[in-house]
């Protein structure tokens, strides 16, 4: 099956600029069998010079994946600022490395000695990271076997083809950029499916000139990641293998004041394009909640709508059907009362008064649903809280890639 | 769009025994403009001789139903055993009125004084429901206006007449009874989509000639729905207008101690036949959870399991993909050891130990999956908590049903 471009896909992959301290490599390595992965690069070598520091996020689920939790043990070990030893990021699609038992500890121990050796990094500064099947043996040797051919032609320009190389049932290459007080920041992301919080479904790697130290590094990634990659959903579904790693080679100097809004910009830029990518989406959708009695109400407000199977598919049918937002405000567990909600599509004013806006008429809310971005808002009413979450509908293509993936 | 009878239902509607005390009538009364409404019966009256007990349980929505609301408030002030007054249950379909505000509540009222005049029924033992789309003005003059002659047609004998015009996306008419101690219990229910527990999105009534106080019936019905409706799901959205009653006339004298287990058998299988009547199921799937941490956790473990979309799809594509099982156990919340959970689909074993099991093959799972009712049993292997969850598996009819519910 052929899955085509998601028609909320940007024209392009955007330039990224090359930052100092970080050389990509590619490969092909043949880690599936499957016909999707033939003829492609399904490995990337992200080489990190000394100095470096490291942060990263990672899957709260109770199964998570061998290579989860080897990163989340070496992260918590992180020694001192000074005298960082050079790092690497290690990353293969098509097989997620995920149950697979004490193989799956063997093959990430052999593959974080494998970049060590031909790389001169210590294997405990080496991250990897695995996404595609459940439960199937890792094929670590082949990607042992492309180790020298990686590490010899790392170089700071291919970002676009590491971005390419970590998709699986993406259907374009994500990756963002900006640049504030004097340092660059790039990222790549994958991510299509098995899309939720906790955080979501995919792979996240940020790069930056800047330096921060290691502690401060973390901090901010954890406090961004609750507004960004923690607000979207396609499926309500979460990975055994999500990871989220920001690296700062510090070889531009210092962070300024605008370092936290720029690393934000790409976050969010990057957690919308998984988003766009959501399997099967035609219309890419923002859910906001106001008026909420706390802030977690505000947010779990948002997420029961996102997560709405009958409001997503009532989107991809373009229906405006509000009783199903108010069905899913309902079962959300937050306070609400049904005489003190009101709803928006865009600035169409829906409901309010606990029924249907005088003001409102089915085709004005008819020919806003046709827009493939659409704003939802609903203001409970009681309180301050808001909440934010980002999703996209619900359609046929949706059924047709997860009925057949493994085939 | 016409939906095809659901490939799980039952050959036929069961012969359901007469009640004594109970009377049934039904009529077209053109609720809802709606295509699939017109030409058959949208309002189903049961009439109640006085002395019957009543108990009910209904959504735990936040935007409940203004009928909802109002039976809530009615057997909140049940009055004693002795001396009760005659009763009746008015049903219409095509329209929920829920978020209807004040009219919504109107409409209850003016209902409930229309069967009381009709009837010679209090005005506050009449117990209303509506299904159907949300936010549309109900028309309750068009069901005042067949009142009396469903008042003079009602007769013991037409319970399947009821099961039919409470239908809104069902494909089929969903009955049960059984026979225990000298005393008869049938039910009949109605639900197919926004099916969730707390509960599950439905209507269901269920009547017995047995004689039971109010407070041991009200009891029971709340016990034995945690074990029935509660486990079932087939989209984990929840409906704004759930509602199980149970009325009891006496006619037949005490209920005997196997009362309890025989009730438990009709609400079981009235809530399996809604399963089977999920949106667009093609497969009837029961998940098992042994060895949890806790009871909370078995049951948070298997409704995870039975509300993934992946998973759902998977089965829908008659894949024997166990990855997805494992990852919705670990997205659960549920306490879990990767390493001590064990799977099976039927009597299979197909992994233990953290990975797939040595004897388990791929031609074995998915043979299996090619039956139309599937078994996933999993061990978390670490405590004695267990849960059950009854879901159906996630078709393209189930898109092509939601995305195009209004039109």
């Amino acid at each position: 099956m052929t899955t085509p471009i998601s028609p909320l896909a940007p024209a392009a992959f955007p330039d990224l600029p090359e930052i100092a301290g970080v050389r990509f490599a590619t490969a092909a390595a043949g880690v599936s069998a499957g016909v999707k992965y033939q003829g492609r690069d399904d490995v990337m070598l992200a080489l990190l010079d000394e100095g470096t520091t490291i942060a990263g996020v990672f899957t709260q689920s109770a199964t998570r994946s061998a290579p989860v939790l080897d990163c989340q043990a070496k992260l918590a070990k992180a020694g001192p600022d000074d005298d960082i030893e050079p790092a690497a990021i290690l990353v293969n699609s098509g097989n997620a490395n995920a149950f697979t038992g004490r193989a799956g500890d063997e093959s990430v121990a052999r593959l974080c000695q494998a970049v060590s050796e031909a790389a001169g990094v210590p294997a405990d500064r080496v991250y990897t990271a695995s996404t595609g099947v459940i439960g199937e043996r890792l094929p670590d040797e082949r990607i042992a076997g492309v180790m020298g051919d990686l590490v010899a032609r790392a170089g700071q320009d291919d970002a676009e083809a590491a971005a390419r190389a970590i998709m699986t049932t993406d259907t374009f290459a994500k990756g963002a950029s900006t640049e504030v007080d004097g340092v660059k920041i790039i990222g790549i992301a994958k991510g299509s499916g098995m899309i939720a919080p906790d955080m979501a479904t995919m792979l996240v790697y940020i790069f930056t000139d800047a330096a921060v130290e290691q502690s401060a590094l973390q901090d901010m990634v954890s406090r961004l990641n609750t507004g960004t990659f923690n607000c979207i959903t396609v499926d309500s579904d979460t990975s055994t293998s999500d990871s989220l790693m920001v690296a700062a080679t510090g070889k531009a100097g210092p962070a300024g004041p605008g370092f936290e809004d720029a690393l934000h910009g790409v976050m969010l830029d990057l957690a919308h394009q998984v988003v766009r990518d959501g399997e099967g989406a035609t219309k890419f959708v923002e859910i906001n909640i106001t008026g909420a009695a706390t802030v977690q109400d505000g947010q779990r407000a948002a997420m029961a709508v996102a997560n709405s199977p009958l409001v997503k598919t009532a989107i991809a049918g373009e229906d405006p059907n509000w009783g199903r937002v108010v069905m899913a405000v309902g079962k959300s567990g937050a306070a609400a009362d049904r005489d003190k909600l009101s709803i928006r599509f865009g600035d169409i004013l829906v409901a309010e008064n606990g029924w249907v806006a005088e003001s409102y008429t089915e085709e004005a809310g008819a020919a806003y649903m046709k827009r493939d971005e659409i704003t939802i808002s609903i203001d409970l009413g009681i309180g301050t809280g808001t909440g934010t979450a980002w999703t996209c509908d619900l359609t046929h293509q949706y059924i047709s890639i997860n009925a057949d993936y493994r085939s």
